[in-house]
């Protein structure tokens, strides 16, 4: 790599539920010293589930942008927890569908100036209705919704979040 | 909004260059307590210019993954500077293009589960070539790629960056 950043000093400043937060020195490629703050985040998996000509997607409150957002099914990996299986977990808690095979779409990082999480999007396939099942403190709603719609949802910037707009942008007809 | 989550109390635990990091004490909607961890950031524009069936992309090291990643040209807003601005600048800047015009194209939530980042996405026209003015401390190369190479390097997994990958699959031909 050409540009390769030093690490000369690394700083914990938080470490709280969902993110750690670092604050680094370090030195540039012309020799000078700069400062990088970094969000590290343990990584998640989002799932598209097509039936139908439909999609399954979900709406909760996102507290930083005090927003009710439309998004694919997605979460946190727990510890230990394999990408695939996050994947397949969620799909099933948020939206009651068992998939019995998934195939990654793509492995996204969101923000990469600042943070360094990934997000994998998968594609569930083989599917078989079951039960959601929510945590006493999670409030979603899901919704099949029509592939054209969605297309309209994009475009009319009433979907916004970002690996929910790649996962239909890869799936949606032009 | 049906699953509004309250604000209690919010205590900022970094103040730093580019983020803000906040804690906040919160009310779900069944009454129960929770903490919020937010990721504050001014916000970004990114840029997508063609010409010739090429697009223009940027290539630098991103701290927080260790590798250099292909994006498309893109930048934090200046205080007082519209997003239009920051795009038009950031495309000047790094790929040594005037647009005299732009589109937006979408504006992108990229992680709002912890992060109150806004991306807006530009289609840049009426393009003329001036020059490059990097920072100092700036390290990026910049490459016009052929649209079809483009497509390959989005479903090898060789471009990550999110606002980069939807860029693409909005202009791209399936």
């Amino acid at each position: 790599m050409r540009f390769k950043e030093k690490t000369v000093k690394s700083e914990v400043i938080y470490k709280g539920r969902i993110i750690t937060v670092k604050k680094d020195d370090i030195v540039l490629p012309n020799g000078n010293s700069a400062i990088r703050e970094v969000v590290h985040h343990s990584g998640g998996s989002a799932i598209l589930c097509e039936m139908d000509g439909k999609i399954l997607m979900v709406k909760q409150f996102r507290y930083p942008y005090a927003e009710e957002l439309w998004e694919i099914p997605a979460g946190k990996l727990n510890e230990g927890e394999s990408p695939e299986l996050t994947a397949i977990r969620e799909l099933e808690e948020e939206g009651g569908i068992k998939a019995k095979r998934v195939e990654k779409l793509f492995e996204i990082y969101p923000t990469p100036a600042y943070n360094d999480e990934i997000i994998r999007i998968y594609q569930a396939f083989d599917l078989e209705k079951t039960q959601k099942h929510l945590d006493e403190d999670e409030f979603l709603t899901s919704e099949w919704i029509e592939k054209e719609k969605l297309k309209d949802m994009i475009y009319s910037g009433e979907i916004k979040d970002a690996k929910t707009v790649i996962a239909l942008l890869a799936v949606l007809d032009k």
